[in-house]
């Protein structure tokens, strides 16, 4: 029986993983729930689990909360140190990360530093502070279980009594599943734009960039699948979680978002995972990891299915595939700044404020402004993150001229 | 490092093992051979890799073995008897079984009770004698190891470090692998005539029989491929590998033999074993498991190779598959009775003497006469095989006037 706080419950994981608890009654307790805004959701989520403590990181917000929660007795943190404090709750031994950006990495630090296994949904936790919170993970000899499908497809994948991935490792007498690694392989369904040769990226509109063909997701997530930058900053997420070089990724264009993702090992073989698009599989087996659970989940039918294409991205149309290879080899506080100036473009796009490919020349240009250090710290991630965020808003043209 | 005997070495899945072996000088070491006429060629084998006991099966072979193998101080040994001595080699803890037919069983059964691991390429013995054969596999803790590429491939997606499959259970405290699976896929290349759907089966000649699309193979199991009795052989294997009834276990044609096998887990997930069609991929695994090991092998390139195509099998085509599944069904000595006449009749189609589709018939006739008795013992097995063979030669018009 695990006991998990979910950091980010009222987004599209949150809501997948209150499925799954519902689900395994027996193998899944929530303990706690934070949201950003959303008051009436998180109170409601509290009450059908049973739940005694929420944070809400928007204090106007909390403030709402905590008259909604008072008759319930339900213990209501304010604020991003309130999450946080979430984060670290005693009666928590796992804590499921879904916030949106580096929001998520306070709470994951503090999670790891008191004992908890961390399931991770936010990607750019990894993307721009890899290597501190690998450290902190090797450090207290927690899991951190991927959640993503395309990284929760290649954990399963790894899965072997030889070996173990870095992210998981226990036992020092073992080789490591790095070594036995030739290649992964990420899957992308591509986007909306992949199958459409001819578009104009000067002209995509939000609301076609967000017409995915495959995932529901967030806003934020949806856009970067539409650009590939979400396939980039899997990249650097799996170097991360597995300890292989960005150089032996690949990406191949999977339309049909069946497989999640392949890996090659040294003896030639390839192992991949399959299921319908659905988060509710990488989230449950995040909380059930190493053991599986029977419940009814809708089952794929290859046979019914027929067919399974897939084919090399075209990285000339898709830049963002580039400039994230090129993060991850440079390194240091490189990857942070192009998540930073990501975020800010995306939002910038989807207020119209920039053209869809303005996304991607933001993105280079404020990677080749970067001054380059050494991402060991959390306060060297937040200052680079910071400094992006700056100049990506001054490309945007909202604060300064310079518009893209 | 395994010492591994070779029985079959002769044949196709015996010359591969032998590259596998010579690829990995460092993990396999061959301590003997066995061959059942091809004398020249095991004497050359074992002065290649310095092997100091052969085995011959043939009498007469031997004697001529003897002749050629004494300047060079090799042993040879003589019969049935002396290729089962050669599976109880005391300088061997590993078996690869590659001999056609019941003839793997007494040495399969003889390397369990001697404390060995079994690699196993010769699905007759499971087939026939599954019961008998993971009874003693269990009696003796000893790794039952699949090298049929199917099997290979659930067996590498069955890997885990929270459960093993009954095939190599060691832990008594963990659950079982089985008990995780709520479905196998084998994947069936269709052989050459699930392409053809307007062919005649009463005019296929054998080598239109013969021209295999993806694999070479022997001549038995290239036929058993065309006329699908191989997949419903291997669902019987399964069966008993895994743990898994028949029932459970599905069968997808999936021309490009890309995919080798599928299993479907009790959460919905699906894992998939690929690479292209080489037989030395599951034989490495099966001389090298639970670890894998670097060599160069031929790499699967999935953008190169563009689809992966999955279809249903057609029964009423080839009905023996449905033949298989009630063999497997109702049990007993009834599998040895499909596969005995089976072979008879592959054999009488070879020769001339039925047509393709006489195959089929024979063996549900030969079923149909069969009083079915438990298979729990050797001698009731081999008299089930006997007298089917009998049954089937008659049918074939072999021996009595009921040519089909």
């Amino acid at each position: 029986m695990r006991s998990v706080v979910i950091l980010g419950s009222t987004g599209s994981i949150g809501e997948n993983a209150l499925k799954v608890a519902e689900s395994l009654p027996d193998a899944v307790r929530v303990v706690g729930l934070a949201t950003r805004t959303k008051v009436t959701r998180v109170i409601d989520q509290a009450l059908q689990f049973g739940v005694e403590v929420v944070a809400v990181e928007d204090r106007a917000a909390a403030a709402e909360a905590a008259v909604l929660a008072r008759p319930h007795g339900i213990q209501v943190w304010a604020g991003a140190d309130g999450v946080t404090a979430l984060a670290g709750l005693a009666a928590a031994d796992t804590v499921l990360c879904a916030l949106v950006g580096l929001a998520g990495l306070q709470p994951v630090l503090t999670a790891l530093e008191t004992g908890k296994d961390v399931a991770l949904a936010t990607k750019e936790v990894l993307v721009a502070a890899g290597e501190l919170v690998m450290r902190r993970r090797a450090e207290t000899g927690v899991s951190l279980l991927p959640v993503d499908s395309e990284h929760s497809a290649l954990f399963q994948c790894l899965q072997s009594p030889a070996f173990s991935p870095v992210c998981v490792r226990t036992r020092n007498d073992e080789p490591a599943a790095e070594d036995r690694v030739a290649r992964l392989v990420l899957t992308a369904s591509g986007g909306p734009f992949a199958a459409q040769p001819d578009i104009d990226f000067e002209r995509v509109t939000p609301s076609q960039a967000l017409d995915h063909p495959r995932w529901a997701m967030g806003r934020k997530v949806t856009i970067d699948s539409a650009t590939m930058m979400n396939k980039g900053l899997e990249i650097m997420e799996a170097r991360w979680l597995f300890n292989v070089p960005a150089e032996r990724i690949g990406v191949a264009v999977h339309p049909e978002s069946i497989v999640h993702s392949l890996v090659t090992f040294v003896d030639g073989t390839q192992l991949a995972q399959l299921s319908v698009p659905d988060m509710r599989f990488p989230i449950q087996y995040a909380l059930t990891w190493p053991d599986r659970m029977t419940v009814a989940m809708p089952a794929l039918d290859l046979v019914r299915q027929g067919r399974l294409t897939f084919e090399a991205p075209d990285e000339s149309r898709f830049p963002c595939l580039r400039l994230a290879r090129e993060a991850a080899t440079i390194g240091g506080t490189l990857p942070a700044v192009l998540n930073a100036a990501d975020e800010v473009a995306v939002e910038a796009f989807l207020s119209g404020a920039i053209s869809f490919a303005g996304i991607w020349r933001v993105v280079e240009q404020v990677m080749a402004e970067h001054a380059v250090r050494p991402a060991a710290t959390r306060e060297a991630i937040m200052e680079a993150d910071a400094w992006a965020r700056v100049a990506a808003s001054e490309r945007c043209g909202l604060r300064g001229t310079n518009k893209v």
